[in-house]
This record gives structure tokens, sequence and C-alpha cells, in this order.
């Protein structure tokens, strides 16, 4: 059975984000301030040590609840023991993903726009939730598409009646209209990882979307 | 049940091995000269490029019986209906990569040194080759270690039975002293991709491994 999920307020984390920092401690202070998921993204580092990396995180995320997802790596999911896989539209489909992790796994897409979700329609059928943004222009994703703001937000969101996590540039302040606008939940990386108190940074964003509501 | 493979001449190719050329037609006639295995290597590749990549040589592949290992990713080699996976020091252990990939597969391993062999040890048992080198100094692969020679090389054949391909820096002359120190093959990159006429480089160098036996 699938794990149950809640995208309220969705970090995503890796080495390249939190430059030296300690990855666990700070992705445990995220999840104590009230991080609700966490996805492991670290595209250029060897497998041996994203399975590391994820089998460590897992490992201290299982007492709090807060499910793994890791990005576009299908492999290292399966072989650290995460939660589910969180896909690009440059990864592997969502068919072949489901196929693979059979389902017991999460799967997430990224839609950037309309026309990427009309380009993903088929993968519908295939994932928990979607990923959608750039909401606003960010440095943390080179390849980033974009930016479609809260009303771009919409339009996606109009399309599917599945869970949304709005993601891109988030921060303090960007909660509310999005939450508004149908999101289930706001994604960040530098918001937390980028803050001095992650928990503090955690604990403030995840307070603004529930006040949202 | 795992397919037959026979290492006498195995390939490694990808596109950056092959700039501006046609990757799927090169490999073509490096098989047509007698190529025995052929390697998909492309670690900076999206997932998405990869899979459709693999599957475009799988399906050339097959009508000539030449089997397909993909580079390091799991995920790929099952998306794709690849026939292995070939995993370097710092990719899943092996142990891993045969819980993910069951009985059906290849799996091969590289092994740069009779100190990575000994670090190696518990892997044996669920690989079905190792790849050792790097014999001579290469320019192809950034991340490899010091060259061991033929000498290396024979340290490293004395300390098992498994089938070695010997890599690393290799091209035409070099087969005779490998297959002599115990060899079942030669794995080259630039050898045959970077050859004018990879046809005729794969003909020339199988007929001196086969002389050399």
């Amino acid at each position: 059975m699938r794990p149950d999920f809640d995208l309220s307020l969705y970090l995503v984390a890796g080495r390249p984000a939190l430059p030296g920092k300690d990855l666990v401690a700070s992705v445990r202070a995220a999840v104590e301030g009230g991080v609700t998921l966490v996805q492991i993204r670290d595209p250029k580092a060897e497998t041996q040590q994203l399975i590391e990396d994820t089998r460590a995180l897992k490992g201290m995320l299982k007492p709090y609840r807060v499910p793994l997802i890791v990005n576009d790596r299908i492999d290292v999911a399966i072989a650290a023991g995460a939660d589910g896989v969180h896909l690009g539209q440059d990864d592997a489909r969502a068919i072949e993903a489901r196929r693979e992790l059979g389902d017991d796994f999460l799967i997430g897409l990224s839609v950037g726009n309309p026309e990427e979700f009309a380009h993903s329609r088929e993968d519908l059928a295939f994932v928990d939730y979607l990923g959608v943004g750039p909401i606003k222009a960010t440095g943390t994703k080179s390849d980033a598409g974009a930016a479609i703001g809260v009303e771009g937000f919409a339009k996606v969101r109009a399309l599917t009646a599945l869970p949304i996590v709005a993601i891109g540039g988030l921060s303090s302040g960007d909660a509310a209209p999005l939450v508004r606008a149908g999101a289930q939940g706001l994604a960040v990386v530098s918001a937390i990882c980028g803050a001095a108190d992650p928990k503090a940074a955690a604990y403030g964003l995840l307070k603004e979307i529930n006040s949202a509501r």
C-alpha cells in the first residue's frame, strides 16, 4: 500500500542546496519545524553517494512518519528503501516508473504549464501528485522553465483533480494566494535550506499555509 | 535466465564518445565488424534521453544477438529492456543491483587494481564479469584511476576465476599480451568510436584478439 502523504510543506533538499551544512541534521531540523514531505535531489551525485544519503535521510525520517521521495532515480529509491520518486519532464515516464516501482511507492511529476500538462496526460493515471511551477523565477534549478505566477498555477489547477504542490522561488508571503488558488501545499528549497534556522523557517511557512486554508 | 555473453570485443559507446555521429548507426557498424557486447555509457544524459537511446540500441542489437549493458543505471536498464548493467566503484553495490534486477540480467563490475578487488570481494557473488583497468592512461573517462598495465592486470587476474575484460586506452596492438595474461576480451571506446571506419576497426581488433588465443 502506498504511504499516506501530506503536501502541505514539501522540502526539496540535497548536498548542493546545503553547502557546508549537514544534510541529515538540516532536514531533521526542518521536519521538527513542520515539513510534511521530503524530496532528496542531487542530480550530479554518484549513485552510491546518493543511495547512502537517501538511506541516512530515510532512517532519520522514519520515526517522524515523513515520507521521503527521490528525484528522478527509481533505482536509488528502491535500493535505499525510500517512499517514492519525483519525475521531471526529462526523466523516465510515469508508466515506466510505476512498472518498476509497483503500487507501494509514491510518484510525483513536475508540470511547468498547461502545455506540459497536456503533454503529460497519459502519465496522470500513474502519478500521486503534481509539482507545478516554477511559480517565481529561481536560481536553485538551472533548467527550470519560465515562471508562471499564481495565474499560471491556477490554469493548471483547473485541469486536474490530482493533489498539487506549488514550487519555484517560494518563500514567506507566498502561501496565501497559492493555497487560495487550490494548492495542497508549497515546495521549497532555499527558503528552508538557505535559512539560518531551518526549523524556524519551516515553522513559519507551515503556519502561513495552515492560516490560508 | 541470463543471456549468453562474449567479452571478446566489448564496445563502450554513447553520445559523448560519438560527437556529430549517429549513435545507432555507429554501433551497428561496429557490431557488423565483430563487436560481441555493447555498453551504453552517457553519465550526463537526462534519464528519458538515456532510456530512448538504450531502447534504440537494444532494438538494433536484438537481431545480432549482441547483449546491451547500461552503465550505472539499473532503472534505465529495466525501463529500456537492456540485458544488464555495468557498475563502477561509486555506483550501486552489486548486491543491490542483483536485488533490483533479479537473475535475468547481467551485472559487470569495474575493478581498478588489487586493492579495489579486495574492497569488492562481497560483490563478486553477484556479478557476471569484471572490467579491469585502466590498462593504459586514457582521456575518455575523466575519473579513471591510475593505469595498471599488463602487469597490474595479471595481478587482478590471479585473484579470481570470473571472466575479465581489460579496459582503458586500448587499441590495435594491445590484444596479444592481455589475452596471454588471461583476459577474456578487450573493451574499447575511442579505438572504435573515434575510428573513421568503426566496422573495419572492430574487425581488426577482433582478429587480433582471436589470433592471440
